[in-house]
């Protein structure tokens, strides 16, 4: 395994401080960072200046291979969206298709600075085949719809997926549950996902309250909200990550607390959808670990981290009109540290310190939209983009470099996915 | 003057609908667009295949020099940051931190595809100075605060500015009067710039209705909205670029319409600021001209064009609820074409078609985000970043070149924004 130092970085540090130092990468971890030991030897030697070094970002909620239904249908009603666009043209998916829609959103995050993602779709082996050979890290879960003709059949395919899956790609996968929404999956479905669970020792990655129709459907069906009834189903206690959460009540969030529920936010998709906006804020002083996602890119319409960590730190200023609310500090660390968290992977990344896998993104600080160099935080969260990303490494192993993928043939890739999405919609 | 064609692009025409075609530019003018006649003999052709041709953004409020501030005060109450951050560092600023600054934002600007910008700030001949050398368009106006000790001077400096600098620089310089607000205007003062502006036949820039404290505050001192003060006074009447218009009511919005007063909406700074949601749709609906800014970079804190364009098809969905509010088409045109009448500039620039001036910014669109190809204006309003700007020109001269800036010594201007930004807080 090969020893690569970073020299001459501006590091983020865990306390949200950027400090100059070096970052000695053993293997696929981090060995030291500051003044690296003398008789330490590199086999390779990166040099950083001008460059901010921060953990690699982590998208905590996406659909990956929807790529292949960016730009097909915007500026829709939800329903109108789903039903005419985007069902009938994911009715045309093969498990082919779902390997390059998924490569594509693989190349995009590596390029805008992501390491990690968490993905919810169906052909998820073919999705774990595009993680492995990429190098990036992932924690997948099959989508599972009880109302689906396939419910019965996501089931097994889940177990199945977990078995062969979890703490594969030298451990760079794991894998979860991934019931879709208390709408797609009646109480009794639920109930089996949660035994499903509890024999593995799985997590489980489930929509919830994304809308206020979905709120109100299920509190005239059940009487309860739907993070009630994920309660008084035990779902919950499965440890569970939660996708949008946006028209929960403050009951809600005390009873995700008592849960220890994670959070994926979407404030994009929420935006561009009109779905609402989540109240980050009062999950935040609750105590709730909520991390940042792109959600698919067919709502979206990128995987851009950055995107979302600004639109995160902006959007509720203006709603609650208080702009101390959600600081350039705290907006980055829920799409880092936080957002490992979210996904289980606290002890594994989202930091840059010794014994943590080697995840790094470094961004060019060397353009105009970068100077003066006041405060570099605020730099990253308020004025940078997607396009500063120079560098990435996953597990020490370095995915982009200068820009240029180093795992990936991305004509190839382009062309396929293209051509395939061209395809899907006819 | 150079010929210069610009073979395979695909462009993006006035009825929003994306085609193959080249453009002939003569001079600092569009010849031709579509399939160029054959005796047409270019001097230099740019191949433009994978790219998508634009009319250049057109940024309708800034504060270009402000860039020296970027991130030295976020995340701030409004008067805070400008009692105990701003204003202080501003007292610093010299005639050269100006040129600086603003050669900064232009940098900024030309690299995100921007080829105008409308200015309010002071030592403005440093500003036009920074523009006749990098060669971008710009409508600038001296800000005047009738409360501040230099009231009177700013009158008398207007007036010269407008004399010396008006249709300048080949024309590419255009002058306007900017009262900075009724807040720091009173009255009296306003009616003196008014006569000033009959007097010159100058237009209006100023900051109308951007917080509610303002809006509160006029009304209780004159009976009336700031809106509604500036009809009375005859401010309307001189033709107006109204900044923010935040916090507007229906009445306001219909005074507007009649007086044609052309909006400046800041969706990005009014979110950051915490100033609250423009009734866009509203004054859309009204039919009046609203165009786009970044305002300055101290409470952005990017020039990114592209960014507010996204967040203006984005805001308006969630906080209405409907996902059909500002659809990408009409974000895309509120950055060009609009942005260009709302600057009095609707024969001149905004739109790629013979006559007018050879403003364009060409996106290079092979990258993963770019993919599928679906519908080029989606991939441009909700995918595309900064990063993709390829090449830019303004009056058909090539201020970009394969994302180097032919104009500016980029090196130099960095060193320099960041020596000076560190001084003025100092």
């Amino acid at each position: 395994m090969a020893k690569i130092l970073l020299k001459n970085a501006e590091v983020l540090g865990l306390d949200g401080v950027v400090t100059p130092a070096d970052i000695a990468v053993d293997g696929a971890v981090i060995y030291q960072v500051g003044k690296i030991s003398a008789e330490w030897q590199a086999d390779k030697v990166i040099d950083c200046t001008n460059k901010l070094a921060i953990p690699g970002f982590i998208n905590t909620h996406t659909h990956a291979a929807m790529t292949l239904f960016r730009s097909y249908a915007d500026d829709m009603v939800l329903m109108d969206w789903l039903q005419n666009k985007i069902w009938p043209a994911e009715g045309n998916l093969e498990a082919e298709d779902v390997y390059w829609g998924t490569s594509l959103a693989i190349a995009e995050m590596i390029k805008s600075g992501t390491t990690t993602f968490s993905d919810m779709y169906f052909h998820m082996p073919q999705v774990a085949k595009a993680v492995a050979e990429s190098g990036i890290r992932a924690v997948l879960a099959r989508g599972m719809a009880g109302i689906a003709p396939n419910g019965e059949q996501a089931l097994i395919e889940s177990e199945d997926f977990f078995h062969q899956y979890h703490n594969s790609a030298d451990g760079r996968i794991t894998v979860m549950l991934g019931p879709h929404a208390p709408y797609t999956c009646p109480p009794e479905y639920l109930k089996r996902v949660v035994a499903l669970a509890q024999r593995l020792g799985a997590e489980i990655h489930i929509h919830l309250s994304e809308t206020m129709g979905e709120v109100d459907e299920c509190k005239k069906k059940y009487g309860k909200s739907p993070i009630e009834l994920m309660k008084d189903l035990g779902v919950l206690e499965c440890g569970v990550l939660a996708a949008h959460c946006v028209h929960v009540s403050n009951a809600d969030i005390a009873l995700m607390k008592e849960a220890n529920v994670r959070i994926a936010h979407n404030p994009g998709s929420n935006m561009k959808l009109a779905s609402g906006i989540a109240p980050i804020s009062a999950m935040l002083e609750a105590g709730l670990c909520v991390g940042l996602g792109t959600d698919g890119a067919a709502s979206n319409n990128n995987l851009d981290m950055l995107e979302e960590l600004r639109l995160a730190a902006m959007l509720h200023k203006v709603q609650s009109l208080d702009p101390l609310l959600i600081p350039a500090k705290t907006a980055v660390s829920m799409a880092t540290v936080n957002g490992a968290q979210a996904l289980g992977l606290s002890k594994v990344t989202g930091v840059i310190a010794p014994g943590y896998k080697a995840d790094i993104t470094l961004f060019n600080m060397h353009a105009p939209h970068w100077y003066p160099r006041h405060d570099r935080i605020s730099l990253l969260a308020y004025s940078a983009g997607a396009g500063d990303v120079h560098t990435v490494m996953v597990d020490g192993k370095i995915l982009l470099d200068n820009k240029c993928l180093t795992t990936i043939d991305e004509e190839q890739l382009m062309y396929e996915a293209n051509k395939r999405g061209m395809r899907l919609v006819k």
